[in-house]
């Protein structure tokens, strides 16, 4: 087995994740390994527990780290809220919807899809109507595409839906990249992934339940599916106001210590600070892409800055333009996935690469491939 | 948010895990994060898989560390093997093997458990009585049980049961501390976590199974009940005969390159000089015990040297002196749990902290604490 250098794995990580990782953060991974009930670590994990609440903008008790990167993060939320004989309906327009669907599927719930186009938001009249039809228990979306690179204004479906069904929103590309407001959008169950917006390496899913979810779980009719990601087991060692700190499996304990910084570093930094950061560089970026021929996929107002989702110019090939970038530029962007495999490419400016000299390196590299 | 010093998180880790995490595991953990379809991150995972078979000692193609910690590696061997209307043994005698009979019900399985004596071994042939009274599907037992540092003599079980029910073993402790022969004792599936013999941070848990065990899961009537666990999915990421590659969910980049650094190591210094290390450290210690009047629980014909459990004399009190030996010489030992929580003391002598020395450094300690 060969050891790898810090030289040979240089990268400015411009695909949809995951991004920059500043060298506090890596720092932090590589701090010493405590025990998991080591009161130290009991210490960090409610400073990362209130970090959360204080990045998603709840007082929900229950916000924590799934032991698992984002998609863990979607099986967590969906198998809690969800079990056979609920009705789920689910907003599909782009990979990560259809994952989720799945997930309710794999729960046993009955699922209808909402299905949308790739590209577009949904209208939240669509996914209202459907709800109301269908009487349904919960309501899912992805807040933020990462296949297609658009928002959904998650935040019109509290007023539309009436108070009744749960609102699941899957965040893992949009949390600390644009606002994300679980008290005041009426969430009920979020989910997002480290290796995004917030500068921290995949392995870890933030998730947050309101107390009526969390409610709700504890009077389900059927165990929750998953023993793993089983919140009414997982809150006894999380929940920072309950001191039994009941061992229910071995913390991914540097993981932690590393959102531990990335959360402080967010925070330092300020949400509004962070979201004008991330709309600057994206602007940025997307009017530069424009200006070399490329066509944006997302409709302007509800277009993530980011990640950009573009459509090449007739005369850069996808595949082999990436694999330059990688190879004489040490850059990654991400290639289309679904309809648009081979004519888009994705394009992240997350966390700390979100940053208008990274973009303008970027456009430097591809005009130079160009010639 | 207040940052951790290195020097706030020294301690001396002798519990049952995590176990002590040598610098250039660390210094893996902080390298440069890349992209997770990257060809230097593919060949990272190549070798992984391979160093994971060599450690397993098995020629299985789906070898892989799943991305969650050693309990999500038992869900995920449990819920590929079994669907509703399976019958599963299981063996309990601690907690893990309750907790995999749990596992197993969530899978939808009919649980036939095997009650034995914690602190005790359960007769082969009471495992393969029941195997065959019940006509089970799948036979799943704990190799080296974390919560009463007995090894079960996992080897004699496939001449017993027959070719034909499916083994499944939980080494989370085991791997690394102790021979585990994959291929030549029968197993179909295998599970391990980290951070006990292996010297990794928690995070990863390494798994196999076999050709037939593949076979099997292929032909089930039912998904299986996790997506995020799917190895007919999952395995189109990690198998490094297959090129697609397919992107599955964002593997945890860092923490593969931790298991890459700990996998080289423990190959380098070679299998039988590794074991042959834990059972000196191992047997030094629990000598030691006994002098200082503990009582060893697990029989010394199943006693593991990784993980000792011993009652504690009358003149010393568990939570006090656990307290004083992680304040005042930054040790951490493990209490007991279940029936023995607060008699005895659960003393891991784990990769890289399986030395002679560490032993005696912890007795030292508790010589000091007690005057």
């Amino acid at each position: 087995m060969r050891t790898r250098t810090p030289e040979s794995l240089v990268r400015h990580l411009h695909g949809p994740g995951p991004s920059p990782v500043p060298q506090s953060v890596l720092d932090a991974l590589a701090l010493p390994v405590v025990g998991h009930l080591d009161p130290e670590f009991v210490a960090i994990m409610d400073e990362v527990s209130q970090g959360l609440r204080d990045l998603f903008l709840t007082s929900n008790r229950l916000t924590f780290p799934v032991s698992g990167t984002g998609s863990a993060g979607m099986e967590a939320t969906v198998f809690n809220l969800l079990e056979p004989g609920d009705t789920a309906v689910i907003g599909v327009k782009g990979v990560f919807g259809g994952r989720m669907a799945e997930e309710a599927r794999r729960a046993g719930a009955e699922v209808v899809v909402v299905e949308g186009e790739w590209g577009r938001a949904i209208p939240t009249e669509q996914l209202v109507q459907a709800a109301h039809a269908h009487g349904a228990k919960v309501v899912g979306i992805v807040h933020a595409e990462t296949s297609t690179g658009v928002r959904q204004p998650v935040e019109e479906l509290r007023p539309a839906l009436g108070p009744e069904p749960y609102l699941l929103v899957d965040t893992v590309t949009g949390l600390g990249g644009v606002p994300v407001r679980v008290d005041e959008w009426g969430i009920d169950a979020c989910y997002s992934g480290t290796q995004k917006c917030l500068s921290v390496p995949p392995g870890l899913a933030p998730v947050t339940f309101s107390a009526r979810a969390v409610e709700m779980i504890g009077a389900r009719h059927t165990p929750i599916r998953s023993w793993y990601l089983d919140t009414t087991l997982l809150s006894a060692y999380w929940d920072d106001a309950d001191t039994s700190r009941a061992y229910h499996h071995t913390a991914p304990i540097s993981m932690v210590y590393a959102l531990h910084e990335g959360l402080r570093m967010v925070l330092e930094e300020g949400l509004e600070a962070t979201w004008a950061r991330h709309a600057e560089a994206g602007g940025h970026l997307q009017a530069g892409l424009v200006d070399r021929g490329f066509t944006l996929l997302a409709p302007e107002e509800h277009r993530l800055p980011q990640l950009t989702t573009a459509f090449l110019p007739d005369d850069l090939d996808d595949a082999s333009t990436r694999r330059r970038l990688l190879d004489e530029h040490r850059i990654e962007v991400g290639g289309g996935l679904g309809p648009f495999a081979g004519r888009i490419w994705r394009v992240g400016m997350m966390g700390h690469g979100a940053t208008v000299q990274s973009a303008d390196r970027l456009l430097a590299a591809i005009d130079q491939i160009r010639g």
